[in-house]
């Protein structure tokens, strides 16, 4: 029998009991030996059939010789680092579905485990249950990454495909979100792009090799999105999708969190409601994408029980990233094409952007234009207002 | 350097020296050392700039000692089969994309190779550069797989795109796809459902773990798939796809490959194109789909030498699967719904098969049934015969 012990009991802690205990023999016969939940770190005490196996005190687990796997699902970066630390330092594997931690710190909590030859591995924490983690450093290996990116927060999805499809404004389709529970009573994290934005940061430190500070990350969300622009988009034959994207660059890399005008016909247009989808795109494979439900209590616990069980299978822990940012470079370099909504007319556009693909002209003039810098389109947007135009919104578009 | 050989120098064996020789930095980041392709097995010499280390001697691979990895791009049984077995007599690893050599023979494979202490890999097999085989058994091992299905073969999506899309005849579509080089002079493996059914068979193999034979798995293809039903499936809401399917049942498993009614809604429904997708349903993790081109040079290479570099780094080979084919069942057990174009009535439909869905009824009626086992379905439409009404076409239906 194999000892575990989880820390943290919210819905991806019950979550990983419950695979554990439903698939027993599919584990069982994998491992060679059936996995056990011996203790669950918890804050307060509740009546549940694990009652018995809570504790409040993480020396419980520290010092127990027995547990040999710890999975953290306390969220973020206080008291879970501390914790995670202390455990891997304890000779425990650690496995964890908490996306802050590993993109604030997964590069010096990976280098901890390797001294102690045991395991820190996160795949649930991008994608919840759709493997892109091990796939992308693994399966991908021989590829040199151009590009990942994806719908990586269900939440702010949700809204958007509301927003779309029945003509919601922003305001209604979040309070429908959190009505279905989607959405959390303070939905900042998902709809400012704060959530995506710690997940893009894991895959762009898989992707090039080096750590990308969330810092450093700008992360815009959907709350500027109006209904206006999503159905413009929608007559283009576009869709409005908040993309998390790390890019190579020719020089370093880069990366964001914005909402995108992207092509109808492309596979990620057409993810909806809360399902993730994440595109990887190498010099080799091409483009590849994975999709799924990107949160949940069973999908993200059952990403958190397959690294358990490599954990116990599996060759020493490799650190996959350098903690050196070096490479990063500002996202307003990366050039794309840009979607506006003017308050002017198209010959207003066409003076400060040159050729552009108009969308719609009324008494507002909706384009998209060439590709070019994030800098220089706000430089060009300074010329409308220069004129007495004003820029209504905004978006970069992928085509 | 690690010295490495190709065994076969075909479209997959040339991308295999491209891959390794463009990415050579990348590579060698991951092994802390560099890869070198040291001999080539061709049957006939040709000029290249591989043309010195070309042998069309199997023994000058099997007696290098040098040679660590071999990738086997040969394709079919033999020889494939025996410089397979004898490479890993020879404690060597073996990568191979031969999908019909893995259906047929990776099991006992496998068992050579854990004897040997060397692996024996094959994640180019199923999807090309698709991250698939890896996904299934390590990141969703927490699961009980429940099915797997997919479009599994590029040439045949494409002949099926071009009917919906340009109403393109079958024959229209396969002339088309031949000079686009996306199907090969003779078609059969492709169009007759053959390659996917060796897909599947793998699929099936690790899904549930048990030898799944390609003898036992029954594979239609798109030949008998008119225009008339594809356009009644498209005003309908449906998609005509061919799949291959490997579905758990409440006592054993089934697989097969056939054209199939998808709704419209469905991710899979808009794989157009070369495209493949394959879609796993685990009992904690739900769907996920994994999206990219099942086929070609640099994607199929890609997975190839990603698999060289996990020989190299990873420990010893597990094997996947239990030579025993028990739990197979026939696939006319399985239920679904089931399309059906006959040249009676929808009073007829009715009085065979009870409650239908009517697609579109003129001189002939083509119709929905509810879910229904294959052997029930062909009894019912045994009545049709009987009342002297004739089935033009049929096809199975996913809802």
């Amino acid at each position: 029998m194999i000892q575990t012990a989880i820390m943290g009991y919210g819905t991806v802690g019950g979550g990983v009991t419950k695979v554990i205990e439903n698939n027993a023999g599919e584990i069982r016969k994998k491992l060679g030996e059936a996995l056990n939940v011996k203790k669950i770190l918890v804050r307060r005490f509740r009546d549940c059939p694990y009652r018995a196996r809570m504790t409040d005190d993480f020396r419980d687990i520290e010092q127990d010789p027995e547990i040999r796997v710890v999975v953290e699902t306390i969220g973020g970066v206080a008291p879970a680092y501390e914790y995670t630390k202390r455990a891997l330092l304890a000779g425990k594997h650690v496995v964890t579905a908490n996306k802050q931690l590993v993109a604030e710190k997964g590069c010096e909590l990976m280098e901890t485990a390797r001294e102690k030859n045991v395991h820190y591995l996160f795949e649930a924490s991008v994608g919840g249950g759709i493997p892109i983690l091990h796939p992308l450093t693994e399966c991908m290996s021989a590829n040199r990454i151009q590009e990942v990116y994806g719908i990586l927060n269900g939440t702010s999805n949700y809204i958007l495909t509301r927003m779309v499809r029945n003509g919601a404004t922003f305001e209604g389709a979040l309070s429908e979100a959190q009505a279905r529970g989607y959405a959390e009573a303070d939905p900042t994290a998902d709809v400012d792009g704060l959530d995506a934005g710690r997940k893009i940061c894991i895959l762009a430190d898989l992707a090039f090799g080096h750590q990308v500070n969330p810092s450093d990350v700008p992360a815009e969300g959907i709350r500027g999105i109006t209904l206006r622009d999503v159905r413009i988009a929608r007559r283009g034959g576009y869709r409005v999708k908040l993309l998390g994207r790390a890019v190579r660059l020719p020089k370093g890399h880069t990366a964001y969190v914005a909402p995108h005008l992207i092509p109808e016909t492309w596979p990620v247009a057409n993810v909806e409601d809360v399902f993730n989808a994440i595109v990887v795109r190498g010099n080799a494979v091409g483009e590849v994408m994975f999709y799924g439900r990107g949160a949940g209590e069973m999908p993200t616990a059952s990403a958190c029980v397959a690294d358990v069980m490599e954990c116990l299978t599996s060759q020493q822990q490799k650190v996959i990233w350098s903690p050196d940012p070096a490479g990063f470079r500002n996202p307003a370099e990366l050039e794309t094409r840009h979607y506006f909504r003017i308050d002017g007319s198209l010959t207003d556009a066409v003076r400060a952007f040159g050729e552009v693909e108009a969308l719609r002209e009324d008494d507002e003039t909706s384009f998209l234009t060439e590709r070019m810098s994030g800098a220089e389109a706000s430089e060009r947007a300074g010329r409308l207002r220069g004129i007495g135009v004003n820029v209504l919104s905004r978006m970069r578009a992928l085509s």
